[in-house]
């Protein structure tokens, strides 16, 4: 049995989120019955990472077990040609047989993307969050830059997911502007539950000068929900991509898409 | 009666184009029915050009008559909070009596989004499109220089739109590309029917080195329809801008979106 993986993008707008669920639409199923119409058979397709309803992904990894004689190429293009428009495997390559995409992450990136201008884009509503007040995007990026480091990210986790720690690692946190375009890009080793969309509901309230970048610090180190700003929109949130210890996709960097 | 002229954005992928029609959503009828949803009676909305079946805008402009107390900004404000996602008026202003969006208009820009990767793109479905052979740039850029200037534009329209002449003044035609995106943007005193899609076409046969910028510059000069190259899909155009003779919506330059 080959051990396949794939650097996969979706379109978030039409699907329940990844995860299979009887009865919705998901990425996860739309992989999997691509794989049932080329193998006639149900193959389980493991993601790195679960995103919710409305969630893109320009770099989500995935890998399956498979017995064919279909090269890596020709196993893409026949994916591919069975997937609806809203979802295109981008690279595929065998790997190891003992590589799964969840269990081997070493770090995800995700972008959020702000559409910051007087009026709504008809082309940006399910790809971006709208915000009609002008940002302050020197204090957004002042913020962002408490991110970076260890630290005890209760304050921008959702309630009700307890797990054995709140302590994850962020890299790299910044905020990329363009004209009326903002990207909020974070990159870390974990990420708490709805973690990306709080920092960007929360870097939104100092753009919007209800917070300032010392206070978000504090909000930060007071481990305490309520203090944050609220979770943003799942229409702007990006997985960008899935960090592995090994090269991955022939990319330079390990895991970079 | 105060006359209103509005700069426009849509998304043409759910339209059957610009131009009211019985029976299918389009543009127009959209902005006639948020008028009609505001002052309880059908007002024409007049717009600079007509676009077709799934062509976007980012800068149409349209005029209207109405009597009304309210001013441009809570004007504009209540035909947005009227009209569909897919549209929005971006800029409006009271503007003279006697201009008429089309009469008036005395060239236009436009864009056409070319898609050139590998793989298609979940995102630009609609939006762009798609190439997947590797596009020769530096040969549509030297062919998209020979559009420059007067010429019997014959070989770049639609054949069965007979007017009195298919001369047409190209002010400018570049190519923009930013990594796998090629944008085609062109700009004239007028266009004949499909004549920037099939401008885009027979680029694109150039940089899939189907024929040379060269020949194309005979093709230009043969005034035959047969010779040019196919034309492109309506997703990948859009209607940039639209310019007068007098400065619009606070623009530096006149007309210029």
């Amino acid at each position: 049995m080959r051990n396949v993986r794939m650097l996969i993008a979706y379109d978030g707008a039409r699907f329940f989120g990844w995860q299979r669920q009887d009865g919705f639409d998901s990425v996860q199923e739309s992989l999997e019955d691509a794989l049932l119409g080329i193998f006639s058979k149900h193959i389980v397709v493991h993601g790195a990472g679960r995103t919710d309803t409305g969630v893109h992904a320009l770099g989500q990894v995935a890998n399956f077990h498979v017995d064919t004689v279909l090269d890596d190429h020709r196993l893409q293009r026949a994916i591919n040609a069975h997937l609806p428009p809203e979802v295109v495997v981008r690279r595929l390559e065998t790997c190891r047989a003992d590589f799964h995409a969840r269990f081997d992450a070493k770090g995800k990136r995700y972008l959020y993307l702000i559409w910051n201008e007087a009026e709504r884009s008809p082309f940006a509503r399910h790809h971006a969050h709208f915000v009609r007040e002008r940002l302050d995007t020197a204090a957004m990026a002042a913020a962002a830059r408490h991110l970076v480091g260890t630290h005890d990210f209760t304050s921008l986790a959702s309630s009700g997911s307890p797990r054995s720690t709140n302590v994850r690692t962020i890299r790299a946190a910044r905020l990329v502007v363009r004209r009326n375009r903002l990207a909020i890009v974070v990159q870390g080793d974990g990420f708490l539950y709805n973690m990306v969309r709080t920092i960007a509901g929360s870097l939104i309230d100092v753009g919007r000068g209800r917070t300032t970048p010392s206070r978000f610090a504090e909000v930060l180190a007071a481990r305490d929900r309520t203090q944050a700003g609220p979770t943003a929109p799942a229409a702007g949130l990006y997985l960008l991509g899935v960090r592995y210890a090994e090269p991955c996709f022939g990319g330079r960097a390990p895991g970079r898409s």
